[in-house]
């Protein structure tokens, strides 16, 4: 058995040299893919189309401190933001929903990098403009891709992304100081529960104007989600540019303290 | 030579299954590194604290609209914001200091993720508050550990980030309206030349409250930076926590339609 007295040690050998995982403290490349994957931007701009809630008692506004050439010869450009924390593509801190529970500061960056999940119920909802998400649609996901992931962002696609920034598609009505008439998709208590509860996932995102849908008035996602210290992403932009699974999410919110929410900028890492 | 006839196949089949790179559009792990590298926020909270330009019409503001218990049986918290641009940890997008550069929402994020350079001249700026970094300071950095790369983030890490919130100390001067007598460290001209011009680096970032220093009249570095379309990240807190290279950093501003800069939060990824 010549064969096997050469083959045993430079099979070994080979094995060992190609199995090897790298040391935890060894140079071991980049920490963000930038080869493999693109950067998406999941954030609509502030401007004055920007949509907030229509109770909403002031929308973003930008003020001009100054712009042009200064008596020091250099060009100089300057504004003052105002915006409430709930309108465009925006975080719902936990303590939104949920006395104690997570200011917008206190929410670990750990829990706004992960994973995405993206649940498409756009045929569902451009069939009723109210739908909700059932516990059977993120199962039907889950047949294709197996358990959501503790800890994965959860970004439901709803098509309604498509619909910014027309006040009357994207929320159903635009009548100014009236949120009782609104018409818009997003996530049910069952699913919401099984995500959340069950399967653990660090966020509920979702491309509508909340993470309840538009004629809810318990908000009983909301309460689900930040009674759990699981933070919302609202108004969440460019799903379309996601793939189902493989994609990973950083959300980096404003870090207001005690803020209940408030500015979000949102990249997707997408495969390439 | 029944050994070879036997070898040569395996070995090019268990070669080829270790050497084989993975299909660009294959499943190929993380984008980001998580495992390796543990999240550190390099962002100050917005707070009654947090450090403005002395000349600042106006500070972080934030109002309530709404906290406790509704009438739908529900906790329910919400506030409004306001806020100059140009406070707290913030971004400088090019059209602060030149006409015609990107704005804040135009910046593109790949502008705003990569490679952490840290640049340490701390003791320096201890003996100096008005130190500027030199060129020659650059070069110690890069005779150990090469050329800055292209596209890096480069953190000016003065020990400046230990001050705050405490204004005299950090500004040099806590007079209200008056930014005549400011003292702290940051960039001088020959060092912002050399990485903007030749290393052509993404982002010039501090931990103090300007990429120019605090006696500067003429903002030569905000010049230089924004009228190469590079923006500024000032005010970046926790820099001690980083190495001098091989961390990883994602800065996301919030996305100011035709924004002169805005508050940024900024996470580093760094080798645990």
């Amino acid at each position: 058995m010549r064969a096997a007295r050469v083959l045993a040690p430079l099979l070994a050998l080979l094995a060992s040299a190609c199995a090897q995982p790298p040391a935890p403290d060894a140079a071991i490349g980049p920490a963000v893919d930038l080869v493999h994957y693109e950067l998406v931007d999941l954030s609509h701009p502030y401007d004055s189309d920007t949509v907030y809630w229509p109770t909403a008692p002031s929308e973003f506004e930008l003020t001009e401190l100054a712009y042009g050439e200064t008596e020091g010869g250099y060009f100089y450009a300057a504004n003052l933001l105002s915006t409430p924390e709930h309108g465009g593509t925006h975080l719902d801190a936990p303590i939104h929903f949920a006395a104690g529970r997570w200011t917008a500061d206190q929410v670990p960056l750990e829990r706004l990098v992960g994973p995405a999940v993206v649940i498409d119920v756009g045929e569902r909802a451009a069939a009723d403009a109210d739908y909700r998400v059932s516990r059977a649609d993120v199962e039907t996901w889950e047949e294709r891709h197996g358990a959501v992931p503790a800890g994965s962002i959860v970004l439901l696609r709803t098509g309604w992304g498509g619909r910014w920034p027309d006040r009357a598609s994207y929320l159903g009505d635009d009548t100014p100081g009236d949120a009782s008439n609104l018409h818009f998709p997003s996530y049910g208590e069952a699913a919401a529960r099984h995500l959340v509860e069950t399967r653990k996932v660090a966020v509920l995102g979702v491309d509508t104007a909340s993470i309840d849908h538009g004629p809810s008035t318990d908000f009983i996602v909301h309460q689900i989600a930040n009674g759990a210290n699981v933070p919302g992403l609202e108004n969440v932009a460019n799903l379309e540019r996601l793939p189902e699974t493989g994609a990973w999410v950083l959300a980096l919110p404003m870090k207001i303290a005690g803020g209940s929410g408030g500015p979000v900028r949102i990249a997707a890492l997408v495969p390439r």
